[in-house]
């Protein structure tokens, strides 16, 4: 494998679902009901910090985060959108993009590391891929 | 008081201290000395969601969250930065910017409602604030 090769962290790839991919970053479901939640994960290899891409792609990234946050407030409605990029556990770069209701099993706390994931099942899988797929066409 | 009045947020402000303004943003310095923490604060008005914001201002603030993490990972050295507009508990919108440390109290969780925040002290506090506002002149 070439060291430059974009490749999604094993850790990502198994908690989430693949998406739509977008001009500069891949969308991803994470697979727990909960809480409607998208990573965006710019690809670009070895990239870690938003301050380590050049400046034309950051741009880019910024406009997709805005774009997904857009499109997560149309299909959910959330009180509130939480937009974080972390990397404590996983380091390549992504952004979590989470809608938030008072009414959610951590409000008003983050989501991270709150009790264990409800895996959606294959029917509502589905179901919210599709859905989430058609709202990024 | 005008309902068109930038004010920031009581809390935000019993929980942390005025650091310089840059164009678009209020920085302030979370008083806990656990973590280098600032809190980026667009001065806009009952604004809740970046989203919300127009496009000219959301670059603006684009750009001064850049600017933060910069000088926080030239200060700071850390290991990761953590870069997150929340808002569950404050609505106003505001985005955290925190150096992160595998030996830091939370580590590799998150930092909000971690134990009991650690307030700097005047000397600290002095000290901090002065390395900072220097570095952000």
């Amino acid at each position: 494998m070439d060291a430059n090769t974009f490749e999604i962290d094993s850790q990502l790839k198994q908690t989430s679902y693949p998406l739509v991919s977008l001009s500069v970053c891949d969308l991803r479901l994470v697979d727990d009901q909960r809480w409607p939640w998208l990573l965006i994960i710019p690809r670009v290899p070895h990239a870690v910090e938003l301050i380590d891409l050049s400046p034309e792609l950051r741009s880019g990234v910024w406009l997709e985060i805005d774009h997904v946050a857009r499109v997560m407030r149309d299909q959910f409605s959330p009180h509130k959108l939480n937009i974080a990029a972390l990397g404590n556990q996983v380091r390549q770069l992504h952004i979590h993009c989470i809608a938030r209701f008072p009414d959610d099993d951590a409000w008003p706390n983050p989501v991270w590391g709150v009790g264990e994931s409800v895996p959606y099942g294959s029917d509502l899988l589905t179901a919210r891929l599709n859905n989430l797929n058609s709202a990024f066409a």
